[in-house]
């Protein structure tokens, strides 16, 4: 129920007679990270066979699609679509034939600097196919003299400001890059073939190899270069020193399946201990502890356990909601949340109820929830955020609405209970969100809270998003 | 994760400009209880118009189709289509052109004497669309020389035998009855209409009302035959004596949406009874309880209440299955399972684990999630069934695997446990299911667990299901 | 380009192993005959497996959908669905479960006291399930008291009146039936199967026979019912006489294809000499004689082989239409023409043009053409049409427009000369439609050209259509 | 019938306000051309909005997809699809980001030294997306230094060795080139849009203006670089002398719509006159002409013009094929061709027969066509082809078979005639083929009959098509 939205998922296979379905399904498992969009490029003799469309990954691909994606290895992404007109030219991977051959790249992150490189490429007489900021690796690797595919993206990438984790292939090997901030999550794991060897598998999330069955080996570090071809794996740095690491947090508080361990972290874990912070950190006298269901149920388990109020689930969701859902011509009150939502009397009829939720952007579901709640009969409603105020947008992936429509980024907490209509509403505090995790502040961003960007913005602040 | 398949849910609307609209989203409210196939017939200007379709409600309908379906009353029907090869034909509701006008017919149930009365109605001379029990019913209706409707079904429904739960619509109203022992549920609200009168909605569970805004008025009785029409509503009793109430107690243990009130009971608390005299009837050491979702979390929630231990959902569950999933080729091992299901390491390395199922059919998918919890490092896993073991099948209306399939008819406790390769497995009893209800055992059927088949069974146990 | 509309095409199959895709392929031979809806029920281990939808044959029907209707025996449909809310309802074949076992039954035809029938099996407690003329008969022949189908087929079909080639299919036989007037075409034609046998094939026209390679044997004769079961193949005539023979004239003017052969006479070679009689009848100087493409084109061959004059394809059909085809917003004048018809300037620029039609109904898109015509530069432009003045409605299976719609039924020659804006206007007289048949006016329908029903029209003429 | 396949259709709209819509329906005209991918792209407020899609012209576009192509200017194209396994990427037309804005390019023809144009490009940087060599183009004007389009435009074509008709939409104008032999046609005309001012309508074939109801105002003259701005139209000359010109004499032969003017003439009237030609230069004792329908027919009017022999629908088209017609599992003889081609035996049986056909490729499909006209009764069958032997592949956009496929390149005509077994076999000769043009043979290409390809290879003779 939130607007919170990745940018991607993107996923690699290596020496898998079954690349495309493998990344399919590694697609499938991390869906969550993008539903408007879905590619496989596979690699079969030498050429790069794709399949793009709009909409969720399983209705994306079919049987025969799949079967045409023949090869032992393939690269895949899922992504939110930007608004525009042309959604398509913009679905991952992008697909290129250079001179020695096709290159297929997936990404999952943004480039702060790619309107400027961009338009230097395009006065060299570079030709963009759409609005992608992924294009311009494609044309930087295009004009690198070199024949070496790895020389050629050591080169590339250390132009590139921001956030990026590419998965990329050429005909003749597969490549992981994450940039040296480490912004996004980036995984490597193994799983035998038909023929008992290794093949190797890179997915955003863990999520992925649990689906089909995948080791995890490790995660590729922030400004680390890893790839795979005929003669087995290389590693090397890239060339860019940066002051500090900025992996998201934002990936724990909201983006991540539970089931994924990022950042060597489990984010269930993680979410829990949110709630249990949350918890300390503002005493409430309540009868029962609710999630708005599925996001905040981490953090209430973890905040009924610190806290002894027993969890409840007062407020039931349907899953049955499909694609192309009819609205009443009629208004039904609050129905956008209903089909989606139903709190249920029997359980919070005369109940003081603690409602948690991962976080609140613009607060305008949240007044719903509330006024289901207040309307099946509870006594009070005490909302709790398992995370600080979002106050600011985000520049590294992540499709943050506008500032101005962040409620916390101009209202304070007091203003922003009475709009949601809740008899008392917290936040977890910074402090207590790192202590959470167990972590230091210099290792995650979380700019999206503290404004603290861990890298120039290129004037990105003052026109967008 | 179940393999029990409600036969259906039904809907019905009268005085409401939107009618057909409503009935739509009560039975998207609904699809839990029927997923193959859906129908809506609406009354205009003494004609029905009738849309149905094979699959979710979602894609049964289109704009356009509710477009059509004009009128203020409606009647729908969400059902699990029998095997066969001719599936459309049975879907419902099923309709007639009587003398008297248009009829239609929706059916929460099963008749168990529908054979006998078919062969009958045949010799007469009657033709059968399809193998449908319901259509029986139009049938009776048509013989009967009376031109007032509900004389016909006065006299009509006693000859029925069996569970029934029907919303019957004609030309100038709309009826619902309820066999005499009340099987299957349903539930009478109401909702203003743009007139801003009354406007009448008949549905098998409360959770429809929830979602379109009705408010709950009252079950219809066991034995009742409601109607309204354009004098208001009217009511009266069948003319038919039975010894006991036969409400299904499957409702709470598995098929009702947690958020209705079935029978009086929500749902959601019954299942959390039903873990708390779980935990009570049998104590074990463990360090979590997670249940099996979604099906599993109340009755997990309420066991964990009960025995202090605490609730974690150390298995996750992905709901972007879909319709078209495309297996691998190459056997992923309990990829059947893995896809809907991850039991996550992050929670259950190292723990002693009870795990909590709503009910046990086959005992195959409980050996795969056991083998998958045991893979991500649990110590050990003890089963903890919600309800008493499954050894009889369903003659009223829950399409149950055949008896043999049932693996409690045929192994005791201690070789399901072996089976499933659990360190520990006990049920409910049946004593504690009816006490967690605090429900006399007259009240309820329960012959899925007891064998105490409220009728006579028509020679249906010597042939199926 | 014209109004008139079939009702129907019927098929047969017997005794191959590909029963189901020879109706398949001989609907698609006759697809002319009715393009909105489709169905083919084959019989397969005693029961019948059936599939219907709405549609094109080649649209309605996929691969799996023919691999599901197995069996040695099929019959099949094509229609044009009346208008209406529940169009699937009224698809054929209509099927049922009789107590003898399954029955389906195509119709090709028009059952004049179908209401009565209707109202009385009604009031005996028959339901309807569509507005269908063809269900009557599924109901006689469930209330026949003998096992015997033929016997209850015989009894039956004496109380139909009207128009009626029926194809019926139970579980151990096939039956064709055609009425005793002989209004509408039914043909028998056989097939070497797999095994070397014989194969029996019923269809509507000869067409069909030439696509699956099946040989004419010959008509069934009016009044007669044939019928095909394990024993071999039995034919009776039915008991009732009729004074006169009613061939339908408008199958050779309109409706079959050109290239079959209809109640003994070439389809295309009836249309050429229409087209010479045309010819001889009125003569008028001229440059070049152009057809209405496609079903003027035989006629307009004959008309310039009996005057002389050139025959020229001044009008380009455009056979790409689609059904989905989108308009311009924009009024483009004509367009609805144009999109089939584009009269081309480089044949008729400064001409004077013979324009032969083979009726003429509104006279809306008579108009349209002439005017197209004359844009492309045409100096006189007389129509000729291969047919008598249409001044009467069809009651026996042909949906014509309603008699205030036929412009010949009130208007005269002269006037809509002038509304079609031609320069002149003749019509082929009646002696000339029959001796271009070489055929005796007792022996077909001409009722549309003539007013002289063969039967009584129940009240009828007095309604519809 | 044959398998001649064209290699596109190009429309373009300037100034009117249902650009994308009349660019559709010009494309759904000149479907013929290009039945396996479309594609339109709009001008709207400086931006480029696309759709494409696999499949015909009708199928590719829904009403929402031509609302969603706002804007007073579009570009169309039309094509058959390159074998392979990325379609879509190879759809046009092609779009591209430039720094000046966005270009979007539909061609018409082939470029013969695309691949060295494209191979010097790549070495400098340029990426590729598809197989096409019309991105040739896009990247030879995104490296031209200059800001002006027109500048750069005739800088890069005269770079292009081969056959172009393009149409270039950028941010402010619409651009048609042609190349200076004039292999294809393109043609301007114009249309009265809303404001009552002239938007102008660049198209493949005249036929496209018929049905959007615009005028023809000239053809698009060889080597000329025509464009519409803001400021109106503009005119220039490629700097490019050629030796002779090379109109494509197959647009006459077959590809064109028989209603379309190409290069100034008639196709309709050219075909006629091959036939007439044809006719002249063999006389054969015959009952009846008949022509392979469609494209035989207007040959085989001409064919009876001139030899006095009646001219008869022996064949009967049937028009209702659709895309994905199901074949019979057990084979029907010839069943490829009778799905589509029904020659009838009322009008064949014991007649001498010539058959007219426009072309001859393999021989198999006339090899069944005459084996159908005997089965159907024909005492004697003449085939007379209304061009000349096709011996030599097409490098200027038309997708002919192999050499080796073509019969004509290494059979004699009495080998040929005896292979499709007909009793006579003649060819249009090469003279008259010209004479019946009345057009010098300096000025069409006519290599695919005589050799005498008018540019240099590049080396494509050695290797394909």
């Amino acid at each position: 129920m939130k607007t919170w939205r990745e940018e991607c998922a993107v996923i690699g296979i290596w020496n898998h007679e079954e690349a495309s379905r493998l990344a399919y399904l590694g697609l499938f498992a991390m869906q969550h990270r993008g539903q408007e969009s879905a590619g496989v490029v596979s690699l079969h003799e030498n050429h790069h066979i794709h399949h793009k469309g709009l909409g969720l990954v399983g209705d994306v691909f079919s049987e025969p699609d799949l079967i045409r994606l023949k090869g032992a290895a393939a690269v895949g992404h899922a992504r939110y679509s930007t608004t525009g007109q042309n959604l398509l030219t913009n679905a991952q991977p992008i697909t290129a034939q250079l001179l020695n051959g096709p290159l297929a790249v997936a990404h999952n992150g943004n480039l702060i600097n790619a309107h400027e490189l961009r338009e230097k490429l395009q006065k060299e007489g570079s030709i963009f196919q759409g609005t992608n900021d992924t294009e311009v690796l494609m044309h930087l690797l295009s004009r690198h003299p070199s024949n070496d595919l790895i020389k050629a993206l050591q080169d590339s990438v250390v132009q590139l400001e921001g956030a990026f984790s590419f998965v990329v292939m050429s005909h003749d090997r597969l490549v992981a890059i994450r940039d040296p901030y480490g912004f996004r999550p980036l995984v490597l794991g193994k799983k035998k073939n038909a023929a008992g060897e290794w093949a190797y598998v890179l997915a955003s999330e863990t999520c992925a190899f649990d689906l089909i069955g995948a080791q995890f080996v490790r995660e590729i570090e922030p400004g680390e270069i890893f790839w795979v071809d005929q003669q087995g794996e290389h590693q090397l740095m890239m060339d860019r020193k940066v002051s500090r690491k900025a992996r998201c947090i934002f990936e724990h508080v909201y983006f991540a399946r539970p089931d994924s361990v990022v950042f060597g972290h489990s984010v269930y874990e993680s979410r829990k201990s949110f709630g249990r912070y949350l918890a300390k950190e503002n005493k409430v006298e309540a009868d029962i502890v609710v999630p708005v269901p599925d996001s905040g149920v981490p953090a209430a388990i973890g905040y009924s356990l610190e806290s002894g109020i027993p969890f409840e689930l007062g407020i039931i969701r349907n899953h049955y909601v499909g694609r192309t859902f009819i609205q009443p011509q009629q208004s039904i009150r609050s129905f956008g949340v209903k089909i989606k939502l139903n709190p249920q009397s029997a359980v919070l009829q005369g109940k003081r109820v603690i409602v948690i939720d991962d976080s609140l952007v613009r607060g305008t579901t949240s007044n719903k929830i509330i006024g289901l709640i207040r309307a099946a009969g509870a006594k009070e409603v005490h909302m709790r955020i398992a995370a600080p105020p979002t106050i600011n947008p985000c520049y590294y992936g992540v499709d943050t609405p506008h500032k101005s429509q962040l409620i916390a980024s101009h209202q304070s907490v007091e203003e922003i209970r009475k709009f949601i209509d809740a008899d008392s509403l917290t936040y977890l505090s910074l402090e207590g969100l790192f202590a959470a995790m167990k972590a230091k502040s210099d290792s995650f961003c979380a700019a999206c809270f503290d404004g603290n960007y861990p890298t120039p913005l290129h004037g990105l602040d003052r026109i967008s998003p």
